[in-house]
């Protein structure tokens, strides 16, 4: 894409009342627009960040056998009546609503309960189950305060798996393949290293633990402890030493850390699928309780943490895997030979099936390199006279910072085409 | 995908309350669940269908300059009041909901309060200027009946552009050039043939026209006069002989249809633009008011309306553009040579990438056509015991409804892989 032709420019200044280093730098990058506080419009750029990370979700779901569905905002009173999780003094973080009737609605804040009552007609006898279903969506939560930029929003992005089985044992297998493929996302997104699964609270919802992914952060709102060697980790809620001992963690290995949640899965138990009536009829026919897990990933939070992570004091440091474009090529000066080999290493690139953003802009080179290390594209790509001279171009990757002249094949050998 | 890892199963029946021939297949083939009147929950099937249609709008809308975001839904009062489209009085279908502290929020239904506030920041010169954008998402409307299935929805998806021109001549250009946008969109959707151009009322929105692209349909609820010869119609709304003097139609040549509203576009001129106080700086340091137009396109109504034309007495008949997969590959009994070749096929045809149903499900052949025909694939493949004999295979079109016995080398002709 020529930047010329992108209708977001970089900013001097975030909105004065936004203070996490994430909103301000995405916003001054020209990827997200505050809206209000916890709500952000995607802008082309930051689009197709955020695409990029649902697809690697998307496909490390659909590897571990999750169908995608798409349920609604709009939800109805009575389901979450029967699993007593409408009532503002249970569940303090509804949006609400009402029909034209007066009819009163939830704006979707999860959605066990949609998917269950869904399910009914679907997961009658044993032979539909085991089942997998994920949906990637937005969700509301009505936040007390949303200061923390894309950490933590009022609307943002989530996918939300919810998992059947037969028995406690064919649950457990599934839960843990999905603890799998949730490693497989961070590590595709670059954060494998720092993000640790971390016994939780099981809350309401079960006596067993929960399991969270906690990205190593300071600016995360947890507090884990963490056995390196152990690549596990406790939240700071349910460390005693009753509950350590029911774990293979060993509490003499333990570093305090803070940390950003970036993933959730629970053990539901039967809970939901035993509120809503929702049986299955085994091989003897007879009605047998659905074991249910849910496995939650906030999209647009791993973006926020990932703009908090990959970042120096020039701006944003995307990894190639969501980066928004992965080559931003520069044109220093309007000498014709400069934009003819521009031009042309521009077609070359895209019709190679690599994403350029050409900054074609007719601005000062320092303006131009200024916004690529804000916008943190991973390979800069300099043509100006002093190149064209020499045969070559000005190469540089954004996280190493350092600039080399090399030939344009050498540079499709480096980007692998 | 093999069927027997789709979680959906078509059913017998509709609920009672579903009178609409759209939502009653779709519920029957398993595209779609009913969550509340309006309100539909995509299933595997359905989100294909849908993704496929935004996929095309999208190629188009980027075709003619469109830049893609994604807006909220959370959307503050005050932009609203300044255009006086806040107070239920006057716009009476919204859906409001509240922060914790009080303050009200709606829901959104329309972005162009939004986005003209958002582009403040972007479109200050007339070096920025001309500029589209445009959004597929989730709409919300409070109807007070909602029981046309997905021709009439409260949360339904919707492809909403935005234009900003400097001159009323530039804006026209670009109006134009989405008109033609549109009218490919219809055509790749196979309803080209039936989609007319039509004159609408401009509403409070302007004193010239608006365009309405309407698709005849007897369960339409609007009623259109259409000049064949001309390509072009006028809605009943604003038949009278002094508003059709101002267009170019032959009031003899006109007759009177029943059509859904499968898109509009609007010419804003500046009214959201000054009331916002967005305006441009021209050449000469002037600022000038910018002229807007929008254009919306029911996405999920587009797939209603498909599936209320793209239907016979057996089930749904999918255009090759939308259809959830190209071809549904059926094995016909347990014969080892039969699941081999079945097998050998399915992959062959997944490696060409083709998207393949393939009905694996140990069940009555007639239930797999049965189940076939409601679903609506375009290519039917089946293979039995005495297609395997003859060296053959069974291949029918969905839509002509006759089989004939092909090799698979000829299959793989038709399908151009």
């Amino acid at each position: 894409m020529k930047y010329s032709k992108l209708f977001t420019k970089t900013l001097k200044n975030a909105p004065a009342d936004e203070v996490s280093k994430n909103a301000q730098l995405l916003i001054r990058a020209g990827f997200v627009h505050k809206e209000m506080a916890g709500v952000y419009v995607y802008l082309p750029l930051g689009l197709r960040v955020l695409d990029n990370i649902k697809q690697i979700i998307r496909e490390e779901m659909n590897a571990v056998g999750g169908q995608e569905v798409q349920m609604t905002v709009l939800q109805p009173k009575d389901i979450f009546e029967k699993t007593d999780r409408w009532d503002d003094a249970k569940v303090d973080n509804w949006f609400k609503t009402k029909l034209a009737n007066g009819t009163e609605l939830g704006m979707g804040l999860t959605h066990e309960e949609p998917i269950v009552d869904m399910l009914k007609d679907y997961m009658t006898s044993y032979r539909d189950l085991p089942l997998s279903v994920y949906q990637i969506q937005g969700k509301f939560r009505n936040e007390l305060r949303a200061k923390s930029g894309l950490l933590r929003g009022r609307e943002f992005v989530m996918k939300d798996m919810y998992s059947f089985a037969r028995s406690q044992a064919e649950h457990e297998e599934i839960y843990e393949r999905v603890a799998e493929a949730y490693h497989r996302v961070y590590g595709r997104l670059g954060i494998g290293d720092i993000t640790y699964r971390t016994y939780a609270d099981g809350g309401i919802f079960t006596k067993r633990f929960s399991d969270e992914f906690q990205m190593l952060s300071e600016v995360g709102e947890d507090t884990v402890f963490i056995d390196e060697s152990a690549g596990l980790g406790v939240n700071q809620e349910i460390i005693d030493d009753a509950r350590l001992s029911a774990t293979n963690i060993n509490k003499d290995n333990l570093k305090e850390f803070r940390a950003i949640e970036v993933g959730n899965i629970f053990p539901l138990e039967s809970k939901y699928t035993d509120a809503l009536g929702v049986y299955y009829t085994d091989e003897t026919g007879n009605q047998q309780p659905i074991i249910a897990g849910c496995y939650g990933i906030g999209v647009s939070r791993l973006m926020g943490a990932l703009a908090e992570h990959f970042a120096d004091d020039k701006g944003l440091v995307w990894p190639e895997s969501v980066a928004p474009f992965r080559v931003y090529l520069a044109c220093i000066g309007s000498d014709d030979t400069v934009l003819t080999e521009a031009d042309r290493l521009y077609q070359e690139l895209e019709g190679s099936g690599v994403e350029v953003l050409y900054d074609d802009r007719d601005v000062r080179p320092g303006e131009k390199f200024a916004d690529a290390d804000l916008i943190g594209v991973p390979h800069r790509v300099v043509i100006s006279p002093k190149t064209i001279e020499q045969g070559k171009l000005e190469y540089k990757i954004r996280q190493s910072g350092e600039a080399e002249l090399i030939s344009a094949k050498e540079l499709l050998q480096k980007l692998g085409v």
